[in-house]
């Protein structure tokens, strides 16, 4: 039980992502717990993972874990819905101990909870939606629940540009939602990090009879509910999180910002 | 000299990008010298380069040209805009003797050349535009050329969505290149391999008076004058390319033989 002995309600939190897109977990876990402390890993040298095969994403996944396991975190955050889908068993594994949620179910489980015709949608990573990990576990906690998924590609740049409410993406939008609006769903998982940036576009095409379940949220709440049950919760002064990247590329401040909502101190380069 | 020994004009040309979309390369070299044997390796498990940082592109492109050695090549060819922008002294390094050519230098003289009133605009990734590469070369070339640049950066996952000619690229396309029409161009550099995916966007964008400059078949011609000049030309039986791949992800042939504008045959995957 590696680094198990180390481990108090003082420990941070580590969250990982393929890039900057899991910066919106960090503010939802921050806005839910400000109490604890989030060391956040962004593998920016490789991202995205979204469009990469299960064998890559699994080995940049081991890496990016046993890089956050040097902070002693109390608990592994799975930010990336791409990695919660295809590698979670090889996060659990690399963790030894320490306990590793992903956005998956978190996700799969507000939806159900807030979808009443049981007529669910999932959006994320062509990755993410052939891996079926979203399907599978709706499935799962409800074998009645009927699931549409699709990939949308291109909402991840369009996001990182900047172009979250433009009108190309509204078009973009309305091409990739238009079979799941004739499938007549009541609620619609953003299956991917990104995606809340895009929220009142996506909206504004689905409508306002679809519930747009954001995973950053859903994990946020199932963080609180585990360090609660593990009496691992801190009550120590607020700190801003720390910020780590493998590359440190043009404009990262900005974006980062724009998905965490707050402004960044130092921003650390490490090598994996 | 490693490699020089065995080089004769029956050796491969060995071609590499960050990615898929150095097969637009590939493509113009089939055409302009269909009897050239052609490896071609491009890093899926790390693309894109365009948004990374200069450490990280030279650390990238120092291993890609590693990889092309393996295979004695008596040429390599950077098919990327980024690498041969921020690059090209690393490769060469690597390549200890053998000929190294990128895009950039292919294409800012076909522009210069083609360009009558000497107002030359510039597309690439931001790591491209940032790195001021194709604005020096076109002044080395002529020092009274005038520049505009302007990143692009969402034309590279808008072609390989598939959405090139798409309403919604047309839109994003507008924007990008409102302040290269007000500065009155008369050449565009597509300085991306991507990008002559997007050519009658662009081209409808920036109507005819504006000529498209490729540096896919600029450095085509280059490559020709460079084998002639070394008399290593092949007159071997042409061949199908071979292509090797650092990541084999969903959907990676269909969008290669997009690129390629063939059919492909075995795609290998290879460890760097």
């Amino acid at each position: 039980m590696l680094h198990q002995s180390a481990i108090s309600s003082h420990s941070p939190i580590g969250v990982f992502d393929s890039g900057v897109g899991g910066l919106t977990v960090v503010r939802q876990l921050r806005q839910l717990l400000p109490n604890e402390h989030i060391i956040y890993f962004g593998d920016t040298a490789r991202v995205p993972y979204g469009t990469k095969s299960e064998p890559t994403v699994r080995k940049y996944a081991a890496e990016d874990t046993a890089l956050l396991l040097r902070y002693e975190p109390k608990l592994i955050v799975i930010a990336c819905n791409t990695v919660s889908a295809l590698a979670l068993d090889t996060v659990q594994e690399t963790a030894k101990g320490v306990g590793v949620l992903g956005v998956i179910k978190a996700g799969a489980t507000l939806a159900i909870e807030k979808s009443e015709h049981k007529r669910i949608g999932v959006i994320g990573t062509q990755a993410t939606i052939a891996s079926y990990a979203y399907q599978r576990e709706l499935h799962r906690l409800n074998k009645d629940v009927q699931v549409f998924a699709k990939a949308c590609p291109l909402f991840v740049p369009l996001a990182e540009e900047g172009f979250a409410t433009h009108e190309a993406s509204k078009l973009i939008a309305k091409e990739y939602l238009a079979e799941l609006l004739d499938s007549r769903i009541d609620a619609l998982i953003l299956g991917c990090t990104h995606y809340p940036l895009l929220k009142p576009t996506i909206q504004d095409v689905v409508g306002k009879s679809v519930e747009l379940i954001d995973s950053a949220e859903a994990v946020a709440r199932e963080v609180k509910a585990h360090l609660a049950q593990q009496q691992l919760l801190s009550d120590a002064t607020p700190q801003p999180p720390r910020v780590l990247v493998s590359d440190m590329p043009q404009r990262f401040r900005t974006v980062a910002e724009r998905f965490l909502g707050m402004e960044l101190g130092e921003i650390e380069l490490v090598a994996l």
